[in-house]
């Protein structure tokens, strides 16, 4: 039992990718408000694509959010596919990479104190250059291979500072035994 | 140069805590649209406690916005203070500790694609049980100290599922040399 009670809710705001969604609520304590839930339209869909060499696929692209570039596995929203399926076309659209092996690293949930926005994690080895990506689309000015070492030390100096990428690499670390 | 040209913007949502903003923007392409972002009022703050004997304080708490309970490292928002006198009350209302050492491990940014959230990450070590804490208010009904492998091990099950935390034990295990 969470303790919260929900009696109405309503759309506050939306347009392609978000919504966000108020909820009248009863708090565990009794107290009554509203809470404003910030959802995306459907589950993200991470990769961390991992090459023969031991390398990372990392792209690079400028996010306009935050007004900077960012260092980041391939990812995307999974537009209401299958999430494998979705994940196997971020790929080729990001890398223009496919994959032979796919393993599922689980699934984890981004600024949960205000949205509800999950994300499915993948492993992605057995990488073949097909081409056919889509990157100036995709804003991705560049696709780097990166030593596993590397990756670590562009997380350690800030160089990657995508949150999402950063738990990615854990779960894809303590798949491969570099973590643990 | 990010290619990126704002010509107007608007507040579309707003609430205590988040605002969704409406940006009309022409794109790298020479496309125009609308560009939504949500932004979190104030920079969040997380802290990763460690104790002498190594474990790791995490609090677990029912999160409303995906309907489950999460295991996460203490973190709130920073309200407009100082980032690390809110790392300092927030460590405080969460577990009842004090620390005598505080060491900045970095920035990063939840959800980039839609959100400006950027989060400032702390390492607290030297902790004291001072009580104090607001647990109840905070709806924490749980404070846990687990050993290092443990921690790792329940992001691999998924028992621990925040992105920012999993990210935040990231950066601490590079820290505390107990990664890479």
């Amino acid at each position: 039992m969470s303790g919260w009670q929900t009696h109405a809710t309503r759309t506050a705001y939306e347009n392609a990718w978000i919504r966000v969604r108020e909820d009248d609520v009863t708090r565990p304590d009794g107290s009554t408000g509203v809470y404003g839930v910030t959802e995306v339209r459907h589950p993200a869909v991470f990769i961390v694509p991992v090459t023969d060499n031991s390398e990372v696929l990392l792209v690079r692209l400028f996010r306009y959010t935050i007004g900077r570039d960012s260092l980041e596995v391939p990812a995307g929203g999974s537009d209401g596919q299958d999430l494998l399926v979705a994940a196997q076309r971020e790929l080729r659209e990001e890398t223009g990479r496919t994959a032979q092996t796919w393993t599922r690293l689980g699934r984890v949930f981004s600024l949960n104190g205000v949205a509800d926005a999950p994300a499915e994690v993948f492993l992605a080895r057995g990488l073949a250059d097909v081409g056919g990506g889509s990157l100036e689309e995709e804003g991705i000015s560049e696709v780097l291979a990166v030593a596993w070492d590397d990756v670590l030390r562009m997380v350690r100096t800030g160089e990657i500072h995508d949150s999402e990428t950063i738990s990615c690499l854990m779960l894809a670390g303590l798949e491969l035994g570099r973590i643990g």
